[in-house]
């Protein structure tokens, strides 16, 4: 083992001084801990260019201290048993971001955002968390088979820089498949590889904004752009949502730096922007010189009607970036999305991008090229699509079963549902904690990923159920447990539900949630 | 297949005529291609809710403009021979994104950048390119085995969302590797995995940066870095270095918002900061505020004497963020880093990944943990390390061979060195330019990556060569080869040398170059 220090013959100190005071500092900075063997005195005498008499010195004096021992024929090591002193030396002079005492400079640090809810650590046994995709619907037979043959073929690509605009293959690949699926005839050349909506999401403020510029975004909005924008000090226009989408009426009469919509599936309320509105919103966005960025995270689920072409396939103006992700349909582990940009923006675009981070990593695009390209995305596709509508009937069945005409909108597509709570109902934040006691997850606007502005209708009268990562069974008892939790807190002299599925309980079995 | 068409029953329109007008308007806009099928009437008919006799009537009418074909039996399809009023429609009506004419919307767009050089399609047949492993180096066998070991064992990872700041089990390994190998005590919270040093370049200025502030900066720098603090509308402050590094007595007595540094083997002169400006710089930090960005892009690799600590690894104040990368060590194609924030900056940089992109990819995260904390990395780099000290004696021995005692700096480590021209010989623009005319790849300071902010002595004066991805064969070669290039611009009577390798021409293989 190479440890680093460097003596300098130019210095006052005498070598031996100086390593001596070296190794004390490694040892009392924490970098070499107690018990690590120190190199053999011959090799560290070589490493250093000095000689060996000067380190066996050093090494003695540092035993004498109590620093180091040295054991018979094994060598030495710095100490187990460090003296009290040298403790007392060690929280001092152990740099602050050893000993975890925060010395910030004297700047403040510039920077100031919020973080966005991401499916974390929850993991109750019925959880509706949302855009989750199901954990068992990942291709991964297909996938190894992939990987390898990528892997067989991967040449330079490892140790070499990929265009940081993304591999062709897979650049293209999208761009077969945005045609007839969303409508947007584009060129592989305006396609920027991204990890995912929210590196999109980024990359596009990076291209369009500065502090302080106007943002106009939907209310309520997906709390990542909600809080992206934030944190780049824009001032943020909220726009209300109704059953059809963003108010396009309720637009700023002098536009905006840019704008932020989910036309496809309304996040979080899951409202479709209507084809008139469609228009009138290009329109707006082209006399007031404003850029839209179209956020489509899951229109890849479509139950009801047709798809409505994605508004950058009616854009005639050059006036839409789209964002798209594989995060919903394949998972978010792969961090793999896309933007497609306006011809203007190609070259910005590919420099922003390349001096972000050179682009994403090669091996997982190659493979998600290939997925494509097969012809095993669509496959997939209309898999998970059976499986998802499905699910959604289910949960749309027990709500109505157990709530009566229970309001849900958004159900036409996606992975969630937003469900308007009737007056007799507990408010949204106390349903959900009401739930949570009972093992199901149902979620408030802000704790599921979305921000309200305020000033709407659904302020804590709304909650979003997801139901793509459930099967129909846990859908069922998920909501008949709801309408237990909700019937024994209105009369409260029945017996608590316990907390797990009471079969498993009962049987006393360690099961693994299903999800793992 | 479903098109995307959306009917209005309230629209003035009939549905037929809006059937039309979408199918037609899909073909102008280069959306449906042309022979393209078109869906059954039937299936059309149930996906729109319409009755099938609407589909029919509109599907007639394309027909008889000449939009759509009949065939017998097979179905109805975009006609293959659209009439030529079509087409020039199609023209007019195409979106700007498809038609590549460029509309850009009246607001200018206010990102500016330039790009830096990274490797591209440059592929001299002896190309001393810069930072570039040997292809042949990356451990393809074991990656192989051990990714394969992670797929098995993918659970959630592939469909959930992992930590923003990177996989636990790899920020523990980095934690264990910065220990010994850089003089770090780091907790692994303070670790945040990134796409290689540029992202940490990125995600560091998004934390200490706003538009204005300025950045001190060596000169000349890493174009990466240049341009990035650039690009963020950052007043650069370069100060000059010499063969101690940095030249600390010259930093600005009020600080920067940042100071950005390379401080192992300063980029592009190969010089290592001394240690006793180590100390003086981060005595200036504390003194002024400064955050300082420490860039050590390839101190893995060091030939002679000891490795000098991390400044990180000497910073008693939290003023040091400390970038490291796998791209040069592994390969730039991993788009793998790390980013070791202070304590006071754990918080906001999580957050600032967070909001920047979720995280990176969790199946190479995975892989690379498994690979350091089995000790197969400290292998890898004792093997690589061996190679590229071989390679690097022999471009010494060459360049001292021919051109006497050619002055280099940055040999002592890293991957290039750099070659201070002596008066006889061309500048190095011209150079460069006479080297590939005979397939020989050296670079000026601009052309490798690095920028001159002008002031110092080496304007155009210097070359750099990189030693790692070429065999012994190949370095003396194209050393030999810029030789005889030199000799023959001097004796304008001498035959060309021919621009390949003679033995492979004379051959007439069609061999591929070794990198591929």
């Amino acid at each position: 083992m190479e440890i680093p220090i460097s003596l300098d013959p130019d210095n006052r100190q005498s070598l031996q001084a100086q390593l001596h005071a070296q190794v004390r500092a490694l040892i009392l900075g924490g970098r070499l801990h107690p018990g690590t063997p120190l190199p053999p005195s011959r090799a560290l005498a070589q490493q250093l260019g000095v000689s060996r008499n000067t380190v066996m010195l050093a090494y003695q004096r540092l035993t004498a201290e109590g620093y180091l021992q040295s054991r018979e024929a094994l060598g030495t090591f710095v100490s187990n048993e460090l003296p009290e002193s040298c403790l007392m030396a060690m929280r001092s002079a152990a740099p602050a971001a050893v000993a975890g005492e925060a010395l910030p400079t004297r700047r403040p640090i510039p920077f100031q955002g919020r973080a966005h809810a991401v499916a974390g650590a929850r993991r109750l046994t019925w959880d509706f968390w949302l855009g989750r995709p199901d954990p068992h619907s990942f291709p991964f037979k297909l996938w190894r088979r992939l990987l390898n043959r990528a892997l067989a073929g991967a040449g330079t690509h490892f140790t070499d820089y990929g265009d940081p605009a993304g591999l062709p293959a897979l650049r293209h690949a999208i761009a077969e498949h945005l045609g007839p699926a969303r409508g947007i005839a584009v060129d592989p050349e305006q396609i920027v590889v991204v990890g995912g909506c929210q590196e999109g999401l980024d990359l596009s403020a990076r291209l369009l904004l500065r502090e302080g510029d106007s943002v106009a975004i939907e209310n309520p909005a997906y709390q990542g752009a909600a809080y992206l924008y934030e944190s780049y000090r824009a001032r943020l226009l909220p726009v209300n949502v109704d059953s059809g989408g963003l108010r396009v009426a309720e637009l700023p009469e002098d536009g905006a730096a840019l704008l932020y919509v989910t036309p496809s599936h309304q996040y979080p309320m899951g409202f479709t922007l209507s084809l008139e509105r469609r228009l009138r919103l290009l329109d707006w966005a082209w006399r007031t010189g404003t850029y839209i960025v179209e956020d489509d995270y899951d229109s890849d689920f479509r139950y009801r009607g047709s798809p409505i072409p994605a508004l950058m396939g009616l854009d005639t103006h050059g006036c839409v970036i789209y964002l798209g992700t594989f995060s919903k349909a394949l998972g978010a582990g792969l961090r793999l999305g896309y933007l497609v940009v306006p011809r203007q923006l190609v070259a910005p675009a590919r420099t922003a991008k390349a001096l972000h981070d050179n682009g994403r990593p090669w091996l997982e695009q190659a493979v998600l090229a290939e997925f494509i390209a097969s012809g095993a995305y669509a496959n997939h596709l209309r898999r998970i699509r059976q499986l998802y509508v499905e699910r959604r009937e289910c949960l749309i069945d027990c709500l109505h079963e157990h709530f009566g005409a229970a309001q849900v909108t958004g159900s036409e597509g996606g992975m969630h549902l937003a469900w308007q709570l009737p007056p007799e109902l507990p408010r949204a934040s106390a349903l959900q904690a009401l739930a949570a006691e009972h093992g199901v997850g149902i979620y408030t606007l802000q704790s599921g990923a979305a921000h309200d502005f305020g000033g709407g209708p659904w302020h804590d009268q709304v909650v979003m159920l997801g139901f793509s990562s459930l099967g129909v069974k846990q859908i069922r008892t998920g909501i008949e447990r709801l309408a237990a939790a909700v019937a024994a807190a209105r009369s409260p002299a029945a017996p608590p539900l316990p907390a797990r599925e009471p079969s498993v309980a009962r049987r006393g079995q360690a099961l693994r949630p299903r999800a793992l």
